[in-house]
């Protein structure tokens, strides 16, 4: 039935995700009707060990920026850099002034960003109030606070023309120690209203049961700070305000003074303050040098490095690397958090390192409750979902293993298969109020970022990097006449990265080089002849010596 | 007391670890008297992430080497890779005929290995009894059976100038599935004796209780089995006979055939099966081929892959790209291993895969059942010290933080915590009747493998790969006259794994080459200033144009 109502052209909504589905970060994900374009959250990937040299992957925003005119607005779930962090690539990448909505801690924490990456001009940061709908184009947008493990968290009920979209964003049923908390009553409520489709955080769907509240991790740090015969040196994600803040709390409720170490650690904190979010008094904190005055039972240390990574300050803690602190008799180390997957090794080597200079070192595998996650597990997903009652899921933020699991949890809960989508990155769902459907692909993806360099970073550039990485490089380099393409110079081998073991096996290679170029003499040069030829003679050569295969690049200068 | 006792030189022995504490991986250990040396195994380790290109690690052998005329035998506990898997190096170091002993499975796995690397003429493989002690030099040595995930697994008994030491190798106490088992009134008999020093393997001391008996695997796998619409993959460790041995048997008895899919799995399987160690009719298992004429519900594939290894069987199955096994709807892929710490995420990249193709996936996370490990949790290992009541512990066989919880756990057992010594590798421990001493330190580490070169792999080669994986390579040739020391030719840059985005940076800084070095014509060369000159000149302009650091590789040909 057509209509004439310029707010409902065609009454359907498309939902594309730029990333989070099928991978762990850089949730991004856009929202479409015929005339608006709304973008939720804009984070960054911390790349995987084969991405060699990659310092973040962040979204492909391309079908943004071609559709920048009907882009109403960018909307923030909460401040954690897989949501904010390609913010500043986007801004400076769609290079006009754009309204952001978030809470205010949100906010808080992007406004540094985008300074520092000399972007902040192009960002219009608006503050939203709980539960109170805005109006972005023909979409009435409501942020409802949610449980996480930073404060002001919030989900986003999406009223468009189809129905109401409800993207949970990074949540959990359970208290989050820090004022904020999931409200069932008005998830109820949203549910009672009617949700077309329900976007869920899915990434502990593998855990049965609850995810435990914030609260017991504050017991526990509350015991561990009371019993510690010294200092106390807690670690945890850079932007974890609440555990930071239960760090601190714990801390001067038994007599110790907060140091805290690490320039993140120290900015988010400072915007957590500024914004009230953490309600010590001012003599709570500390600088890390005050810290040597004080008696070692009268002093807490958060630091970063709960991943293990090798420059944060606990590393060079573990190794007797940090031009500060220096670990002494007594010190314990407790690792409020879990690892990242792919981070294991890095975190139980520092934890190895921090024994071996005998410090007592408390970290999830010994002490479960030193750290709580901010997702919900199994049965506080399905509650959502039975909440809400929406027509169709579509889980988003999990791997596919998650996505998966997800499906099979919304249908025990009754909802027939056929009415729950695992979408793809880059895959358009559309949504009308009584259909679901895949309508294809737009250009999305990963784009790499590499020092200054953003996207440029090529297939081809990595299979480069991993092959110099595994058996190095051996370059042969000749000088030949223009002329005469006679060999002038060289051949002159250098190795890097290539364990050639002796030496003689570079002069016995030198030698094999100039055989062969020296038998073709008095020829017109012909460059990719030389190339191939040295490629060829060097690489079996080398090949038969030491059964390896370093890159081989000839490097032929004509005089 | 000085005695005339020629068996009793000093009445003390030494324990020198050559890998396997502090790192999981390349167990060896020396032990030794004034007269007599053994080996007991000779592991390898797979080699962490940033060991770019290497394809095992080793131990350093040159204790052994350089006491080779002490050296009695070697003693193999049991025939997994970390424990075997150095062998064929150590006696291609030797060079002469050494005894090795062990149980009929671990040298039937030890021989074809020593085919391969054409070294089996060195081994004189000797089968032992178990329980029946052998002398080696002033040593007696007994293999007492143990459960472990292999049959024929056994710790040690040594008897020695000082007293009894046993190493347990790797073990737990429930039952293996494989007619093996750890008998707990053999210990306390030996316990009886004395025990002077007790060897444990430590690596599952951080998980409370017991490990759970296989039997819970076979049952968790024959109702999969029974169940599965379709045909069902069943992936694990080449190594674990027992798993392999489950499968097969539960198949048969669900009317289903096994055929086995990968090299090594299947040449230890043929190993088991030559031994007895499989008690299955003829026809449970056929050909890969084979099953493509049986139906989906008769057939069970045995695959590796359990790791997500790239080039394994599973992984191509997964990403579609197998020569032989393409995926069917209704297949069931069971993971019935857990991820070796540092593999995580290539496992979940493979399930993953397996999803997106409509598998039924099942691993340890969904169903804990499907894999047990080999390893005595925490209180078995308890159990094992108040059976032994040894004089003095040393955990070996796990990490740094594991060898710190056993401490702590031999002390909740009433050893003093100074009997509880913790070694290094390459650390004497020197035992006598009363006491243990730390003796200082002999050459050991660790010997990296690439292709065939064994320890030419400096840390300079894998600082430049790290370099090189990181930033890539960008190679400046140029060509000078040998006389004038003018520049004749070039510069000609290449680069490799650098992303420079846009050609125009690599002519722009082709041209800043040329200009610094043009500024002085008519000089003697100097190759050592040009080459420091190009990298200075290189390295600053394209610092500041991408904020990357290739390593530059100036090259300079004389004509």
């Amino acid at each position: 039935m057509p209509t004439s109502d310029p707010h409902r052209p065609g009454r359907s909504i498309s939902i594309i995700p730029l990333g989070g589905v099928g991978e762990v970060g850089k949730n991004a994900a856009v929202v479409e009707s015929q005339r608006d374009l709304l973008l939720v959250d804009a984070g960054v990937m911390f790349p995987e060990e084969e991405l060699l040299g990659i310092d973040l992957v962040i979204p492909d925003f391309s079908y943004v920026l071609s559709h920048a005119d009907r882009l109403r607005g960018i909307l923030l779930t909460h401040g954690h850099e897989d949501h904010i962090g390609a913010l500043p690539f986007l801004l400076r990448q769609l290079g006009r002034r754009i309204p952001i909505y978030g809470l205010p801690l949100t906010l808080g924490l992007t406004r540094p960003k985008l300074q520092e990456h000399r972007v902040a001009d192009l960002a219009d940061l608006r503050l939203v109030t709980p539960n109170e709908p805005i109006s972005l184009g023909g979409f009435q947008v409501s942020f409802v606070p949610v449980s996480h493990s930073i404060p002001d968290s919030a989900s986003l009920a999406i009223r468009g023309p189809a129905g109401v979209l409800f993207f949970t964003g990074d949540f959990k049923l359970s208290a989050g120690d820090n004022g904020a908390r999931t409200d069932p009553a008005r998830l109820q409520e949203i549910g009672d209203e009617g949700v077309l489709a329900l976007l869920s955080d899915c990434v502990r769907v593998d855990r049965p049961g609850r995810t435990p509240p914030e609260r017991v991790v504050a017991e526990t740090l509350d015991e561990i700070i009371r019993d510690a015969p010294g200092r106390v040196i807690i670690t945890t994600f850079a932007s974890n305000i609440t555990r930071m803040r239960q760090a601190i709390e714990r801390g001067y409720r038994h007599g110790r003074k907060t140091a805290v170490v690490g320039r993140s650690m120290l900015q988010n904190l400072q915007v957590a303050e500024e914004l009230g979010y953490l309600r010590v008094p001012p003599d709570a904190l500390v600088a890390v040098e005050e810290t040597r005055g004080l008696p070692a039972d009268q002093v807490v240390l958060l630091t970063t490095g709960s991943q293990g990574e090798p420059t944060s300050a606990l590393s060079r803690i573990a190794v007797g690397d940090h031009s500060v602190i220096k670990l002494i008799p007594g010190d314990t180390v407790v690792i409020a958090a879990t690892p990242v997957p792919g981070n294991e090794e890095t975190v139980a080597r520092t934890i190895d390192n921090l024994l071996r200079r005998e410090a007592t070192v408390i970290y999830p595998a010994i002490v479960e409750t030193v750290h709580v996650s901010g997702h919900a597990s199994r049965d506080e997903l399905r509650e959502v979902i039975e909440l809400l009652r929406p027509r169709f899921c579509i889980p988003i933020h999990g791997e596919y293993r998650h996505l998966v699991l997800y499906r099979d949890l919304a249908v025990e809960t009754g909802l027939p298969p056929e009415r729950v989508v695992l979408p793809e990155v880059g895959e358009r769902i559309e949504l009308t109020p009584d259909a679901i459907r895949r309508r294809g692909h737009i250009p999305a993806g990963s784009v790499l970022v590499d020092g200054l360099t953003v996207g440029n970073v090529t297939n081809v550039v990595l299979r480069d990097r991993r092959h110099l990485a595994e058996d190095g490089v051996l370059i042969a380099a000749v000088a030949v006449d223009r002329e005469t393409g006679e060999l002038v110079g060289g051949p002159d081998l250098i190795a890097r990265g290539f364990a050639f073991g002796d030496e003689s096996l570079l002069v016995q290679a030198t030698g094999q080089v100039r055989r062969a170029l020296k038998r073709r003499p008095n020829m017109q040069v012909e460059y990719g002849y030389l190339v191939a030829r040295i490629k060829e003679v060097l690489g079996h050569y080398i090949y038969e010596a030491t059964r390896t295969r370093p890159m081989i690049l000839p490097v032929v200068t004509e005089v």
